[in-house]
């Protein structure tokens, strides 16, 4: 549990060159190119995106709110959480305003505010489909209407908005709006003894709850992760007294999914997989490390865990992504871990550094700080694009143009980023949590700083505690700290050695070399004096990874791994095909900072063994010993997988064939 | 072309022990049981299959006979091609009578066609979802309505049933048919310009008008396949005309397949590779090759080339299996042959023997005769079980209960044959196949006589002439023939070299080895005494093949062989996961006769190394340097491919990881 500290942390300002540079993109190009977007005046076409989830229009997410506040005639369109569209930009913005003041900008989320105030309804109630379109199905078809994920996403903005601009409308809508479903939801008579399809508002509530001090907040936050799975047929009731006809869907072929794919078969403390939706797992589980944090529901902290576990251990990509098929872009069993016909959401990796970080709240464990940083740099980052108008919403590991286009069942990996999608949620997912990152890098307990990130920054503290961390870091394994602490308090200062990192870093203190035991994957120093500057110098080998042998889609094969980052090969670097390459275990690599690539990056080059394409009149099938495979000594040129399909269109691998 | 000869072949009986242990099956298992089936009477329920096409009641097939007859009350159920279920089962019993006289089942048989002719309309129209419930239909929505197809099987059935029986009323059948057929469809004003969106009467008019000489049946099939595709818009039209509404569809999604899935997106002497429906285009090619050779098509048979070296060159399973995408049932693209996510059809490998059975009979090459023996030995055998009641739909060459279960991208792969289907097409289809396969043994040109097959037999021809091929064929690679020829004809005896034992065979005549070049991958042999003696050794070693390295699915991994059987590891003989086995080029191979085992199998030991699995606890992912795999000496045991599933429920995998 986190407890009462006198080190709350004020402020942190990112100076990382390679993080600047994303914020930056935020600020210049993402935040401008969504809104124009959002209000149907970008040259895009969503019609035309191979992903346009049957989407015929452009986004419509502005003109939905104008119309549901009166400005505006017509219809609603778009899918049932259009509205999150705009409430994840706005959240997106709020956390730009922390590191770029941008008063034009200001003017434009100002007034977004007012108009989402002029759209709610008097009760507190805000889903403009609903509103516009369905007045009367309000709160009545839950499985599938998103309501409380919609005002939840709202409930994120307002918080951000009111605590970096201090507007107290924005807060006083998301209050509005949990009052709104406070009133209608819980087990008193007359309530609804439901929750919604997708979880979102537990988390919200909390944040709301965290933002105000108000209990009601946080007891409901607490009723929807207690009541979801206690009647697993409460959708189905839902349901049929909402009308069975097929035209009563609000998302077609929705009904159709098991419970378990809405966490909602049974409690979720009795849950033993983390299966279903990937999004709403881990949305799901960061309100459950909310609540357990802030309530001490020990039954929620161990259903985190075992969640926790059954990810991270058995059903996540090396590169963080998570949910093994496009069906219901979801889970399905330990070790089913697919390359080329996964799904890997962008948002899922987005929600898993969000379950990481609260669980880094309750417990300061290295194992949190090593997710989320694979989330930072690896799966949640593949999400943009380098221009910042382009975004994966699928992130696969093995991507083929031809298999895109000529086997359906890899028809949902892009093996570019798209314009923008039908169903947009991962485009204002990945910049909230790039304007966001600052937000990331401590945790503080008891009389512990623990820094777990190797984003250089500048924080400062409460009793004028100051740190600077300073690195090239994911380029540079060394590390380097300067303490300032005027007031002598005593205090201690983790930091978290990377599992990465684990057989091989050196740590000084002052100048001289220690020795620390690792707690947890983390190295505690004492501060008391004025001063301390610490070096820690991380292993940026390059490094060969393989998985666990029960994943046998990667049997035989080996990941290229370098500090943080998993590397990718290529078309545009390499001959295709990329499956024709392998390493083994002599492949000593070299690397290279290459400042004009992809904008700046450090490529790897490994020697490697490729054969040469045979005939296409060869025979299909031939006798191994009769026609061995010729290996040729060659070189695999590898890039940081978040920085893949930014060059020409072509295949790409990060897993490669590998012998011993 | 087939030329005139006077070597006729007047019949075949079978003699080989494999095969006639697979016929005696047809007869007292297979047949007794689809009837059974067909009639409801079976002790099955198709709702709880997991492959049930969205079925909820048993087949009906025989019911709507009776209905259409007027001698039963009520609506058809099932697919439009429901009747098919019957024809083809009518026919597997035609050619069950050539080897197995069974009074009891000809008066079924002969009632059967009793019951059809009373079915069938005056004007020989016969599609009994048509007669029964939408008689205003008919032949209005030819894309999914199935009619020429469901008549074609029978044309087929009722052929081969007044070939074995002399039932003059079967022929009749099929002809009023052809002749209702052949008034609507054509170029002529008031027909209609059309063709079936499953092809097979093309096929169907060519056997009848090779059993009748009746030139406009020929013309009839020659005008389908030249009309095709010409208004690539021709199902467009009629579905506009028939109703667009969703409840006009016969079955349900069928509109949303692109042309090139019923290979009508432009003629097919023009289409480059063999596209869509798997099962479509190798009826359709072997259309193709009927009419090529009875009419001189020279364009067909340019086409049929195209169409078979694209199939077997690139688009092809090692077990000749077919269809890499359950998605349609189809091909995808040239290379692309996922194992674990195919669909291979058993109908498509009964239909790919069919084209390569028509390609003998234009051209006497051995790379037809191979592929054919792929499919008897493999792919289309593996359709049925050892216990004749039991069938795949679809063929994989790697299954894992667990991930049909828990992968929907798999969920399509049984790891057990089922009861039967909703879509019951394939059953019945490898009955006939096994029923006629006397029909698939030898090819007749000019003045030779070509043995293509080592399916022991005696057979008789024009002139006295007789030839006895006695073997143990596939278990034994001594092949042994008696010709007898007491008139002292002249003429040459070919015999085909399989591809698989070209480097190493041995050939002797009457006792003296010989050396005869190999034309197209046959031995000729001139026979002008009274009697001669050939004997053939093959080549039976077991051998490892690997696939091109342009299919990315079989990179470093090998196929194990011997002889014409693709072997396949099962966990019923291996512990899993049969992924974490590896063979390399020192395994050398034991091999052993297993009489008690699946009815009696040749078994393969292979020196291999695996590991043991790792914890569940284990990191997922590790440096290879700190975690090498280690592996340990062991035995991989396998079965033929045609015999997996037959004992638990477990694994199979036909590519085997290597290291070379
Ligand atoms: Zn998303
Ligand atoms: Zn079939």
């Amino acid at each position: 549990m986190q407890v009462k500290t006198n080190l709350d942390l004020n402020q942190v300002e990112i100076t990382s060159d390679f993080w600047k540079h994303y914020r930056e993109l935020i600020v210049k190009e993402v935040l401008p190119y969504q809104w124009q977007v959002m209000n149907d005046e970008a040259d895009i076409n969503i019609a035309d995106d191979p992903q346009n989830n049957g989407q015929t229009k452009n986004s419509h997410a502005v003109a939905n709110l104008k119309i549901a506040a009166g400005k505006m005639k017509g219809h609603h369109f778009g899918f049932p959480f259009q509205d999150t569209d705009v409430y994840k930009w706005l959240e997106a913005a709020a956390y730009s305003f922390s590191y770029h003041p941008n008063p034009d900008l200001k003017k434009i989320t100002d007034n977004l505010v007012d108009l989402i105030a002029e759209a709610q309804d008097p009760d507190g109630y805000l889903s403009t489909e609903f509103q516009i379109d369905m007045p009367d199905r309000k709160f009545k078809r839950l499985q599938q209407s998103h309501e409380l994920y919609t005002m939840g996403h709202y409930i994120e903005a307002g918080v951000a908005y009111y605590q970096a601009t201090g507007n107290g409308k924005a807060l006083e809508i998301a209050e509005k709006m949990a009052d709104c479903i406070g009133a209608n939801f819980g087990l008193e008579p007359g309530k609804i003894p439901g929750y919604d399809g997708h979880p979102e508002i537990e988390l919200a509530l909390s944040r709301l709850y965290e933002a105000t001090h108000e209990e009601r907040f946080l007891k409901l936050a607490h009723y929807f992760l207690q009541q979801r799975g206690q009647d697993p047929a409460f959708f189905e009731k839902q349901l049929k007294a909402d009308g069975l006809g097929a035209d009563r869907d609000l998302i077609p072929g929705m009904r159709d999914f098991p419970r378990n794919y809405y966490q909602a078969a049974e409690p979720i403390v009795d849950q033993k997989t983390a299966d279903g939706h990937a999004v709403r797992v881990v949305y799901l589980c960061t309100g459950m490390a909310y609540v357990a944090r802030l309530t001490g529901d020990q039954a929620l902290l161990t259903a985190c865990h075992r969640f926790w576990n059954d990810i991270v251990k058995r059903r996540m990509y090396i590169t963080g992504n998570i949910g093994s098929t496009t069906t219901g872009e979801a889970f399905t069993y330990d070790y089913d871990l697919p390359n080329d016909t996964m799904y890997g959401e962008t948002c899922a990796s987005v929600g898993m550094a969000f379950f990481a970080r609260q669980m880094l709240n309750l417990e300061a464990k290295g194992e949190y700080s090593d997710i989320l940083e694979k989330e930072l740099f690896n799966g949640a980052l593949s999400g943009i694009s380098l221009d910042g108008k382009h975004f994966f919403y699928v992130n696969p590991l093995e991507a083929d143009p031809a298999a895109s286009k000529g086997n359906p069942g890899k028809s949902h990996i892009l093996t570019r980023r798209a314009d923008w999608f039908g169903c947009a949620c991962c485009p204002s997912n990945v910049a909230r949590l790039i304007a966001s990152v600052d937000q990331y890098l401590y945790a503080i307990e008891d009389d512990t700083i623990l820094s777990h990130q190797f984003i250089a920054n500048h924080a400062t503290f409460d009793q004028e505690i100051t740190v600077d961390q300073t690195n090239n870091f994911p380029w540079d394994g060394a590390i380097h700290y300067e303490i300032q602490n005027p007031n002598r308090s005593n205090f201690k200062f983790g930091i978290r050695i990377p599992n990465w990192s684990q057989n091989n870093y050196q740590l000084s203190v002052n100048g001289e070399a220690i020795k620390a035991q690792l707690v947890n994957g983390i190295v505690y120093i004492p501060v008391t004096g004025p001063t301390l500057t610490i070096d820690l110098t991380l292993d940026m080998q390059v490094t060969l990874m393989r998985s666990s042998n029960r994943v046998e889609a990667d049997f035989g094969k080996v990941a290229v791994q370098r500090g943080p980052l998993v590397y990718a090969a290529e078309s545009a670097d390499n001959q295709t095909p990329l499956w024709a390459y392998r390493l083994n275990n002599q492949s000593v690599a070299t690397t290279q900072f290459e400042s004009q690539l992809l904008d700046g990056v450090t490529i790897v080059k490994l020697p490697a063994q490729k054969v040469a394409v045979e005939s296409e009149n060869a025979e299909l099938y031939q006798p191994i010993q009769q026609a061995p495979m010729n290996w040729e000594a060659t070189t695999l040129t590898m890039v940081p997988y978040y920085a893949w399909a930014n060059r020409e269109n072509g295949q790409m691998a990060v897993w490669q064939h590998y012998q011993d």
